[in-house]
This record gives structure tokens, C-alpha cells and sequence, in this order.
């Protein structure tokens, strides 16, 4: 709803390509000391010395990954960027540098990019990286947002997703499918504002949901909590997908089996109570819901004592051998193979 | 056109986002010694050892870089890795990897995505460069293409575009002016095509221009020569927007001006013989056309003996002080200040 402010607005064709590039970054300084140059020449220029360097990218397309009726831009940009360094964190790596790159239509206006940079540099402040690079141009329609992370680790730190061993344990961080309900209820209102634009939402008891779903952080914590129990993973990813697909690719990778307890997955009390409301399976939600952007990951079972007190940190399974397969284990203690395209109990 | 093909269609709905990702990547080893880890975890590893890290992103949009009704997309591939690896060698740096990543629509059949792959992939075995990573997701509309180009050098072998100094000699690889008038051209055909679609174009006295359209060649090659002509450039910058764009770049962001000789711009024949069909002034063209991949660089007066006689190079003008301006010199001899959207004789 960037249309409805009511402030005046810059054509963004009044700055030309570089006249935009460099009022969007002029902000951009670079404090990493593994950044040896940032924005202004043909690239960037980087230094991770003896260290090993990591490098993901993602694209988000609007009207495919987002939708600009109830994402804010601050936030966009925020979460596009937690999104990237998500993954960075799942190689047990430190993130230090973002490439940005955006192409908008003309519907927007200069003030709207501004919004979105804002977020951009919200996040690139809290997280401690540097915007090194980029590229801004026009789009026929709508707004695509590209954008490469890079981090380092010592090599001995990294960890991939093909390193899970029988008898490990399964374990994920913080609670899963709370960022998928505050979709739900963010697209609920947005039909209840099609209907009438003049209803007043009160939202306050899903606060944390659409947090979750808006505003998502990426656990740059828990490679620093790791390395403070002395713990490290034998194998790791990222949950933005859903657990069900992440179990999927450890296993897969690892080529290995698990016994995923349904009991164990950690939900928010707000989760249960608005799958209640909105008659879905909370286990299906936590399965496939996705954007969590929670770590999945292994650890030897001899690990164990020294995660266990943990609140960020849940057990929730074990690897078995691989021709056990790759299997929930529900409630009523029955084991179900999961799906690559996720659990549903609809068609059990 | 390529709904025109003859063969069967497969939709890309049919393989699901991860089906598609490892149908696409399925031939893309590693073989850098640079690349520890390719695709298939959260990140891609590298490890530059000693060696400073290069990186650059670009984004390309149907309807705003490319024209899929006459871009074969496997020349799409191609140049959508030149665009990218040009910047890394703009920086006298080795190319060694890339990231790539696609947003499509539904119109497009797997098999075209399998064309601009194999674009993809000749690009990077002919430029010797590992794919280690991207992300593959749907469009609403068109193609989207971002690939992020990663290389590495010595950090004392590294060119900025920041160092010309007062005397030095600009100079120029190749020719100029050949992509735009390619353009020209395709654009010509088009339109001829959307009148009469019987039409038999014969475009073989266009092909060269037509080639340093669809399937410019990044220049690997001059990092190379230079070094073995003991050669290092004081600045350095591809030309992707232009000449006159680049030559202002380069000498606003080392603080000095130039004499550009308009006399000494190197022109190939079939572009003059072209702007002389399409009634275009050549200069222009070569000055604001953009696209043709070249590098432009500054070198010590010194060192002049040691490039002059090679066909690859060619010294189009000298480095001034700033306030002697940012000049074009022209065959009459008279010096016209370049202009930030490029200099246009019709406004003279």
C-alpha cells in the first residue's frame, strides 16, 4: 500500500541509474576489516585471508515471494537480507558482506527504494555486515530483489549437510510455523480490507506472528552459541522451506534415515492457538509452513549434556540408518514416512 | 520466438523447484582449484588463500536488457555471464567462479531453460570458471537473470578506477561502437518480421555486429597481456554503458580530465558502413552505444613502448589536470565537453 502515503514523491527517472545508485548507498560505509573495498569500482574487492570463504544468493520476486499489499518495504529489505544470511549461518560461518541488487518499475517512487534501503541497512547494522556491491536497474513490472551474501570460516568450523552419522541427534532452534500463520492471518485481512477498506484490524494478539512472517531474523547467535558449548554440528541447514524438506536434504545428503518425534516439535502457544482458529494441523504448519528461518541440525549423542539446558535448542529426533527411511513419528506413535513435498495428514 | 520451436514441451511445474535446480546443474562440477564446495548445500565454499577476493553482480530483465524475439537464449546464457565476468577483469583480477540465478514464468518450457544453461555452461568452460551456486524460482512475468561473478588477484596486481594520473596515456582494447549497431540491426529485423513474418532477412554482411551483440566475449585476455607485457594500469573500468560514460568514471573518480581524440576512437568498417545506412554519426555511436565488453584503462607514458605495438590496444587520448575538464577532441580539432548521458553532435 505504498501508493496510499501521503507524502510527495520523486520520480526515481529524475535521478538517472547512477544518481540512484549513489543516493542509495551514500549511507554504505564498510567496516569489516575482511572488506577491502566496497561500492563505486567495477566490484568488490574482499580479503578472508586463511579463512575459507562462503557465498550464497537468493532472489525474491514480488508476486511470488512477497506482496506488497502487506509487506512494508523496511521490512522487505530486512527480511531480504536475514533470508541470505540465514544460509550463511547454516555453514556454522560468520556473515560480513551483502551485494544488493533491485529492479523497480516506474510505480515507484524514490521514497518508496529509500523505505526499502532503510531495511536494508537496519539489518546490515544489527548483523555487523558491509553492502559491497550491487546493481539498480528497471523492471517491466514490479520489484525483484537479488541479493548475494558473503561470510568465512576456518575451515575446521564449516559445517555441510551431508555429515549426519547413525545415532546422532536431530536438533532445531527457536519454534517452527509461526512465520507461516502470520501469512495466514496477514492474507486474511487483506481480504477483509478488499471488502472494506475502512475496517480497523486489531492485530495485537498475533503480534508475534506477523513478526515472525514480516520481520524474520536469522540466527547469527547460534554459530557464536555453538562454538561457546563447544559443540559442533555433523551436519546443518537452514529452515525456509519447511522442516519436512530440510530433514529431507540433511538425510538425503547424508544419506542416512531418521526418527523425527512429532511430540518434540517446538511450537509457540500462539501457533496452536491460531491453527485452532484457522482449523489446520499444527504439525503440518511446523512440517511445511516454511520461513522460519530457524537451524536444523545433527549433533553426537555425546553432545548432548552440553545442549540440553538450553531454551534455543530442541531435540527433536535421531539418525537411523538409511533403509529405515525418513519417517515422523506421531503422537499416537505411529511412524509415517515424510513426503518430499511435505506431510499431509489430509491424505493419510 | 522461441514458442516457434518444433519440439516437444516439457512444463518446468512438472520437475518442482529442487527437480529443476539438479536438472539444470546436473553437468556443473568444480574444477577451479579456488572452489572448495559448489552447489548443492547452504553456500558455496571458496578459499582464495593469500589472494584477494573480486566480486561483482549483475541483473538482467526481459524487455529491459534483452528482447527474447530475437536473442537466441542460449546466446542469453552466454552473454549474461560476459556482463558479469568483464567486471571482474576490469579489475585485472582472475575470474573463477559465478553464482546464477533465474526467475521465469510459466510460458517458459524446460527446454529453453536447458538452452540458456548450455549457454551458461559453454560461457563457463570456454572462460574457465566454476557455476558454484544460485537459486532457481518463478516469475510473474518474463525472464530474470542475476548472476554475481566472483575472481580473485595479488592484491598488488589490482586495478581501480580511481588512480589516472596527470600525463597518463587512456587507452582503449578492441573496437567500439559494433553492439549498438548490431542492435540497430535485430531491432530493424524485427519489425520487418512483424510486417511480412515470410520475410528471408540476409543479415551475412551484419555478422560481425551482430555477434559483438548477441555473444560478446568478456577480455580475459588483456589481464594476461598486460601481465606479460609488464604492463600495470594506474585505472581501469569495462565499457558497458559507453565510452563517454566511462571515460567521465574514470576521470571524476581520479579527480583528473582528458583529452579524448575522436580521430583515434577505433572503429571497425562494418560499423562505419552501418551508421552511414542508419545516417548515425560513428563517433556517437562508439561514445554512447555501450555494450561492447571492451576495457578502457589509464597506463604510465613510460610504459608506451611496451603496448604500441600491439593490434589489441589502442591509445585514444591522455590524462590531464581536472580543471583542463573532461574533453573530446574533435577531427576538426575543436575540444567539446563529454557529457554525462554521452556527447550528442545533434545538440551541438
Amino acid at each position: 500500500m505504498i501508493e496510499d502515503k501521503n507524502t510527495s514523491k520523486t520520480p526515481i527517472s529524475e535521478l538517472g541509474e547512477f544518481g540512484l545508485i549513489n543516493h542509495l548507498t551514500k549511507n554504505l560505509g564498510i567496516k569489516q576489516k575482511t572488506s577491502d573495498f566496497g561500492i563505486g569500482d567495477d566490484a568488490a574487492v574482499l580479503d578472508f585471508k586463511n579463512k575459507k570463504c562462503v557465498l550464497t544468493t537468493d532472489l525474491l520476486i514480488e508476486g511470488v515471494h512477497f506482496d506488497l499489499a502487506y509487506v512494508p518495504l523496511k521490512h522487505l529489505g530486512y527480511k531480504a537480507v536475514m533470508v541470505n544470511l540465514s544460509d550463511v549461518y547454516a555453514m556454522n560461518a560468520t556473515a560480513s558482506q551483502i551485494t544488493v541488487s533491485i529492479a523497480v518499475s516506474n510505480r515507484f517512487p524514490l521514497e518508496a527504494l529509500e523505505e526499502l534501503y532503510a531495511g536494508i541497512e537496519t539489518a546490515a547494522k544489527i548483523y555487523n555486515i558491509d553492502v559491497v556491491g550491487g546493481d539498480t536497474t528497471s523492471s517491466t513490472t514490479g520489484l525483484i530483489i537479488s541479493i548475494t551474501a558473503i561470510g568465512h570460516a576456518n575451515k575446521e568450523d564449516l559445517v555441510y549437510r551431508n555429515g549426519a552419522n547413525e545415532n546422532d541427534l536431530l536438533v532445531v532452534t527457536g519454534d517452527l510455523g509461526a512465520a507461516y500463520m502470520g501469512l495466514q492471518i496477514l492474507e486474511r485481512e487483506k481480504q477483509v480490507f478488499e471488502v472494506n477498506p475502512n475496517s480497523q484490524p486489531d492485530l495485537d494478539q498475533y503480534t508475534y506472528l506477523i513478526e515472525r512472517q514480516l520481520k524474520p531474523e536469522a540466527r547469527k547467535d547460534i554459530p557464536e552459541l555453538l562454538k561457546a558449548l563447544d559443540v559442533k554440528p555433523t551436519s546443518m541447514i537452514d529452515i525456509s522451506d519447511g522442516l519436512s524438506s530440510e530433514v529431507i536434504h540433511l538425510c538425503t545428503q547424508s544419506n542416512v534415515g531418521v526418527n523425527l518425534y512429532e511430540e518434540k516439535i517446538p511450537l509457540d502457544p500462539a501457533v496452536i492457538s491460531v491453527c485452532e482458529e484457522f482449523k489446520l494441523n499444527s504439525t503440518t504448519v511446523a512440517l511445511n509452513g516454511g520461513e522460519d528461518y530457524e537451524l536444523l541440525f545433527t549433533i553426537k549423542q555425546e553432545d548432548y549434556p552440553k545442549i540440553k539446558a538450553n531454551p534455543n535448542l530442541t531435540v527433536i529426533g535421531h539418525i537411523t540408518d538409511k533403509k529405515s527411511g525418513i519417517g515422523l513419528v506421531t503422537r499416537a506413535n505411529e511412524k509415517i514416512q515424510l513426503q518430499a513435498q511435505g506431510w499431509n495428514p489430509i491424505k493419510e
